[in-house]
């Protein structure tokens, strides 16, 4: 996607590989959206540790983080002992499996990258298929969400209002993202139309991250209160809802995504409004049978009782802000604390469609399909 | 209601006068929730700034505090000349009411006391007569929110969770509050229930008022941010909604309150929890005849692009708070601009009861009970 660089909008995604100087670039996602910043992960233990530090996070993301550090540290190796160069290889793999311990997609980019540069007979042949395997998992992210976005531009009309939850979008993969991708492919067709961001407390990613690359797009945007999207609703100025999700379940249709997902696609039945889910065939767990059992994490009360952001004294309070450093203030009473589910399940039938890099299929029928969905015996 | 002072809980009212100093005495609820004071207006135009300023919120509160501040006003007047007295009661009163002009629970609050005052023959005896009037106006205030407390406490039953939206507590008006009275009183019965206080973003009056009046109070309560009711509903985690109400309509039983009600109110529908409207009668607007006319607010965006909270340093940033001073920091990406509806309009379909001083009544039945309920041809 684009994004704005002194003064000029450039193409830009948000992992890449500089193969001269051997290093892992990463959109400094921290400082987002009050600067924007590329870093250089010059070794293996650098880009696993962006990936420890959240420099780069989201699915797509740090499993193409992970493919790259993976060739990146394989290219380091000075030697032609293929012995060696493999016991090397394992260091770097666990160095970056570790970084990231609960996440699925680093370990399944780099088991990809690893089944590709084995093929090679030469260290020399195996760090060149490596890259190239890594290069190969990163376009294919971009082809996959570039499939949600072909797919799910269809469903945007000229002068339509589309409500959006947190981010899953193009800082969440290597370029384009889930939920969003529908919104930037409708724009390459010309197609003028409106978002609503939830900011989606207590992280505001959706005031953050996603307003942040819907700036860069020039897509038209507001950002509301969690509060207000069902008075839009009600007066008629939303005509579609697009999240991302965690986990859809495969069974039964069930969608885990960000806390709040659920009341909106129960506002949006309520108001017959279309709710779809986008998301790539990772995504799906064919293996859990009813939404109960997903683990919801509960995060910590902090995040809840108050709000990170860039300090503005009272006289520029309307303006721009002074210093881009986020501070954490603490907006609730002190004494009080706080309940904070991370995440919540929406039921099948509150959802109009889930958008796959395969077509868009009704949740209920996910199974029914799934050999066409990747599904794996 | 109880307030703790140097580590001792003792009751205290919103607004009380002060009769040997001739003062209005206010909590400054600006502090709130990180630092309790009491402030004293020593004139009626102080008491009128502390109106404007906002030291003093919500419909009982400032109607009490123009009674008082009226009755201050005529107490201060040196002479015995009557004529006098009334030209400058005159100028209290336009003072006073010019302090929040859209409100008009201070001008009705006023012509209660004025009404009162001129049955006095000497300069004497209607500044007696004004501060009795100004007293009964703030304990009527108590003697109603007692009664609502009375009738919404036979709904609570110990181990119930309950759910509430912003602040319509004891700090909005004299006593106890209206949304809250019920708490209160079932905690006077000894009930045990815990709550959950919506954090009601933007302005986070539920994360701040309502929780640190829980906190005084020794209710236990958990803030959550808006985007959890809905899973905590469908984990089976509520039993009973309690919010106020900026204005019921007589007519058709419509609820206008803070943004967001609307959504708890759908999501609660869906899971067949009880949703409780607890309000004075003074809120009931028996003119309008359909809710899609009541005037929105729309309000400043910074108050959705950013938070207000006292700043806390990382290192602070699980601990208590360094400093007590709130500071405003924007979260949102600088260049997105944001839409900030201040109420919404819950239909009276999904709302279980209206709580009155008066008793409970089904919404649709309010305009048939209107003469038990103050309606006035």
């Amino acid at each position: 996607m684009n994004v704005t660089l002194r003064g000029r909008s450039q193409p830009f995604r948000t992992v890449t590989f500089d193969l001269g100087k051997n290093t892992v670039q990463l959109i400094e996602q921290r400082l987002l959206p009050h600067e924007f910043k590329i870093v250089g992960a010059r070794t293996f233990r650098e880009t696993a540790r962006a990936i420890t530090d959240m420099v780069v996070r989201g699915a797509g993301a740090i499993g193409a983080t992970a493919a790259y550090g993976l060739a990146q540290g394989a290219r380091a190796f000075p030697g032609k002992d293929l012995k060696r160069f493999s016991a090397h290889v394992d260091v770097v793999f666990q160095t970056l499996a570790a970084a990231r311990p609960t996440a699925v997609d680093p370990v399944n980019a780099m088991n990809r990258v690893r089944g590709e540069m084995t093929r090679g007979q030469t260290v020399a042949e195996q760090q060149s298929l490596a890259l190239a395997a890594a290069e190969e998992f990163a376009n294919e992210d971009v082809r996959h969400c570039a499939e949600i976005g072909g797919h799910g531009a269809k469903l945007i009309c000229n002068g339509m209002r589309i409500l959006t939850h947190c981010n899953a979008g193009w800082l969440a993969f290597v370029d384009i993202g889930t939920a969003t991708a529908p919104l930037y492919a409708a724009q390459g067709q010309g197609k003028q139309f409106h978002v609503f961001c939830d900011e989606t407390r207590p992280r505001s990613q959706g005031a953050t991250l996603t307003a942040w690359e819907l700036a860069q797009q020039k897509i038209p945007h507001h950002i509301i209160a969690d509060n207000a999207a069902g008075h839009l609703m009600q007066r008629g100025e939303i005509d579609l809802v697009i999240v991302g999700s965690d986990r859809v379940l495969g069974r039964t249709g069930e969608v885990a995504n960000k806390i709040g997902t659920y009341t909106k696609a129960v506002l949006a039945a309520r108001h017959q409004i279309p709710f779809y889910v986008a998301i790539p065939l990772s995504t799906i767990d064919w293996n859990l049978k009813r939404g109960l059992d997903i683990p919801i994490e509960e995060r910590h009360e902090h995040e809840v009782l108050g709000a990170w952001g860039v300090f503005s004294s009272r006289k520029s309070e309307l303006g721009k802000p002074k210093s881009k450093q986020r501070s954490y203030v603490r907006v609730a009473n002190p004494a009080s604390p706080a309940r904070n589910p991370g995440f919540d399940v929406t039921p099948a039938e509150l959802i109009t469609g889930i958008i796959t890099p395969a077509g868009i299929f009704k949740p209920k029928t996910l199974w029914d399909r799934r050999g066409q969905l990747g599904f794996v015996d």
